[in-house]
């Protein structure tokens, strides 16, 4: 951010610790920075502040800020510093002077308020009249971040330059706010949680199986065309196998360790391709056999902190669409047009090819050492990739260091529902696990070779997807993604029997009849939440003529249409 | 066994540790029983017996039945016994007698050779002439079972009343052991083990998966029409979870438990039923809503003891074809016989149907306390299931005491390859589980009630069934079935071209080329021995006339035709 508006962000957090102790004089102060989009103060407290407090706080600040208070650096010998602040009882400040290096140590006063500080700071707290700031919440905090330490009160303040900055951001927000995929599979009925299974293990509804279901037939139906084969692996395995491909090392905080009252001691597998590198190595194969490709949609399994658990952004037991190619040196090329190719249906259909850009992930040059496999190789395959990327006019970035360690890659970056850049196919080209495997064909002239093994990930994991989808999408999904494509409501009662006969004529759709006991009004909203493509209306007009009023999704036009008619316009939608 | 049959059996123990004395006059005797289809002996030998070795034991038993011994008993005081036995240094014996609680034992003797024995035996050696009885094979075997004790040599031996009996069993044997599924995976590819996952983990290569993925399309698409909706559970949960269920006792000793760096401890589920009543209690129900009924096809996991596992039959990762109607009690009575509908077609399908038994397994009416649930539920129920028994003429056989402990049941008795009966499917009601997880759903009168769960089980585990099915038929899947319909062999390499063409014009079908540079004769055998129903061979002939000459599976005959003629005759076959 802007230097001007990190100092103003940090002066208002001392404005907001200067108002709190004229509130509290007992209160302790922790630390108060700036912060994106704000900044925040921790305070110990004798009491929970409520959000009333919180806009009296409000007014103390605005108090503050009107009085015009010079705001004045001074310096104290880190002995006098204590000293001073052990006479207000400061032993969080304390701590913290304590652990400075130097001799000298910085204060900012205004209003009879000091607090330790480097700054810099505003010269005046009138220059925060024409910003645009606001007390946004309260969250708890321990001391220093560490569990073992007290739980402060954080106060969180949002603050801009100019209060219309703040009115946008507030908007912003608020339209996140209502897009997150928690809100939306809780209104598209897709995912639920329960206290006893457990958190980051989210259970799929019949909606929300059906979605990833949907998801899954056609990422399976393009890599079909492209000769993957489907396999099922266990979700677990013994330790040896994670030794020898690295992952016991790179996973090790993110283990889960599984015990029985037998000698049989296994763990959830933190990724799958040494899985499929079993299948592989099960048998002799002869360079005429070679791609071999498998793919597969199952679990594997991070023990993530507590703390970072939550929604289906971070589960435990990660649903993985994962799919890897074994071939021939002089086979690489295809196989990664193949896979971008797979790659570019799949997001074309879903509409987000046109908003994407590619990453050319090459080696670090100047840190050649720290990756595995032949340089040789290497060089051949960042070749290969640039070729892919001129011949298909992929206009790749090449960014250096980028590489993963056992070979370069392309990444795919798309932007998520607020304009982060998130970044989720890939295509990696491997040397190293094929070898740790001793995975091996026969070659035309009869000698012993090592396959390359070619990774890539096309939705990546179905949790994490479906979540950036229901974002993207306001929880609108495509007609063809819908769970449910159109749903009749009856008017009344009496209009049941009619809806029934117009449910069963439209089929061929995902379509559900509200036939509770409300207002046509009440089931018009309940739809419009769960985002359904068709709202079909039907009362004594409709039956008396036999058709239907019909309201698309995002339009406020009603439609009267015969259902044959309406039939055919949607499946003309779906395809 | 008959006793007669069991006295000869463990009279040619003996006469075996006789050779064995003869042979090795040092040898230690463990313990020698007769056991279905023959008998053992354990020995300590000094070194570790050969094929041929056995071969030159069988003659010594010969010659001790052709030279016509009596076999008579004896008693000796337990401690003259013990000295009789520490002369020959028989350590095994002497610990068997310490244990006795009789101060007399009891011994057989004949030919010099006398062994602790409580009988019968027969009276004279010759009356094993007509007896039909080999030496069959070495295995290791603990001393009592116990991997602490030392690993004796046990020498398994086949008897049986006749020669013409001994013959037709190792017949029927060498037929089982052709059909065993462990060896008939292998020949068809569908699954292989590797020692770096585990034991009791199979990995289900791609024409394994498609087995799989055919046979649970076709259950699914059954379910789908009686109102089954698909979800997709965690494959683990807190144990709270299975402590209300009551699963975390009774599964206690096969629990597989999970740990990590934090404090999240989860157990691997042993069933699915509890995860899908949380889908259930994720939201309020109304009256309207029921009956609501999940499936999946997912896993579950049991710590079997690891000289158990073995094959597909028996592992630790058990992909499960589950499902569950939550209603009210007066649907269940159509909810009974819609899935007794559901498993009629799909055995039906595979042909299955005819050769089955159905079980009405009710109460241990002596001894009702142990049963869960109220009395009055338990009848209405047991006279439900015997309702749709008459009405749908299963004729199923009432059997008392084979209920669940949470409510009665049908169970549906198949036979496996060898004529044994197996229990696959099966569908039992449930009053327990929905009161321990409080399921509710508010009634017609508006008060809240309590559903009933009707479990159903269509072909049980993927594993096991497709282990059943692959004995059953002796890998010669149905065609729908086959993971590959049809394999093209080009006579020599100049017909690949044409092979190619064949395969695309049968691309509808699941077609391979063998493109090896073998012989027709061996390109023939290997198709045989992967069961692939269709064999079409192309050479000159069939190229110039542009056909194919097609071979059935199970039929000697060559058939000439045309390529379109064959597509029709396969897609007719299919359906």
């Amino acid at each position: 951010m802007p230097q001007s508006l990190e100092t103003i962000r940090h002066s208002l957090s001392h404005v907001l610790a200067a108002a709190v102790l004229k509130t509290f004089p007992e209160a302790k102060l922790g630390i108060g920075p700036a912060i994106e989009n704000g900044f925040y103060y921790d305070f110990d407290l004798p009491k929970p502040l409520t959000p009333e407090e919180l806009k009296t706080l409000e007014k103390k600040m605005q108090k503050i800020i009107e009085d015009s208070f010079k705001i004045e650096q001074f310096s104290k010998s880190k002995k006098n510093a204590i000293e001073l602040l052990k006479k207000d009882t400061q032993s969080y400040k304390i701590e913290l002077i304590e652990e400075l290096p130097d001799p000298e140590v910085s204060f900012y006063k205004f209003d009879g308020f000091s607090d330790l500080c480097k700054g810099p700071h505003i010269k005046n707290t009138s220059e925060l009249k024409k910003v645009g700031w606001k007390l946004d919440k309260i969250a708890g905090a321990y001391w220093r971040g560490n569990e073992k330490n007290k739980m402060l009160q954080r106060i969180y303040g949002l603050a801009f330059e100019t209060p219309e900055d703040l009115r946008q951001y507030e908007q912003m927000r608020a339209e996140a706010e209502k897009n997150d995929h928690r809100k939306l599979g809780k209104d598209l009925d897709l995912f639920v949680f329960s206290d006893l299974i457990g958190p980051g293990l989210p259970l799929f509804t019949p909606k929300g199986t059906l979605v990833k279901e949907l998801l899954q037939t056609k990422v399976e139906n393009i890599c079909k065309r492209f000769g993957f084969d489907k396999v099922m692996t266990p979700h677990l395995a013994k330790i040896k196998l994670y030794e020898i491909s690295g992952h016991a090392e790179k996973f090790s905080d993110e283990l889960f360790r599984i015990t029985s009252r037998h000698k049989q001691d296994y763990v959830m597998r933190p990724v799958l391709c040494p899985h499929q590198t079993q299948i592989y190595a099960s048998k002799p194969r002869s360079y005429k056999e070679l791609p071999i490709r498998y793919m597969e949609s199952e679990k594997m399994y991070r023990a993530e902190k507590p703390g970072e658990i939550g929604g289906l952004n971070r589960v435990i037991a990660i649903t993985v669409e994962d799919g890897h190619s074994f071939c021939r040196v002089d086979q690489v090329k295809q196989e990664i047009k193949n896979m971008v190719e797979i790659i570019k249906s799949f997001y074309t259909d879903l509409g987000m090819w046109d908003n994407h850009w590619i990453s050319l992930s090459v080696r670090d040059y100047s840190n050649l050492e720290k990756y595995i496999g032949e340089s040789k190789d290497w060089d051949t395959c960042e070749k290969i990739l640039q070729e892919v990327s001129d011949e298909m006019n992929l206009n790749a970035k090449k960014r250096e260091g980028e590489a993963a360690l056992y070979g370069p890659k392309l990444d795919f970056m798309f932007k998520d529902a607020i304009g982060r850049e998130v970044q989720i196919p890939t295509v990696q080209l491997d040397f190293a696990t094929p070898k740790r495997f001793k995975l091996s064909y026969i070659n035309e002239g009869g000698k012993s070779d090592i396959p390359v093994m070619v990774h890539r990930a096309i939705l990546g994991s179905y949790e994490r997807f479906i979540a950036l989808l229901l974002e993207r999408f306001g929880g609108a999904f495509p007609v063809w993604l819908s769970p449910v494509q159109a749903i009749v409501l009856p008017v009344s009662d009496k209009h049941i029997e009619y809806a029934k006969k117009v449910a069963d004529e439209l089929k061929e759709v995902r379509i559900e009849i509200d036939d509770r006991n409300e207002s046509i009004g009440r089931k018009i909203r309940d739809a419009e939440i769960q985002k359904i493509p068709y709202i079909i209306v039907v009362g004594d007009k409709e039956e008396k003529d036999d058709n239907i009023t019909v309201r698309e999704r995002g339009s406020k036009e009603l439609e009267i249409q015969k259902i044959g008619k309406f039939l055919e316009s949607v499946q003309k939608n779906i395809q």
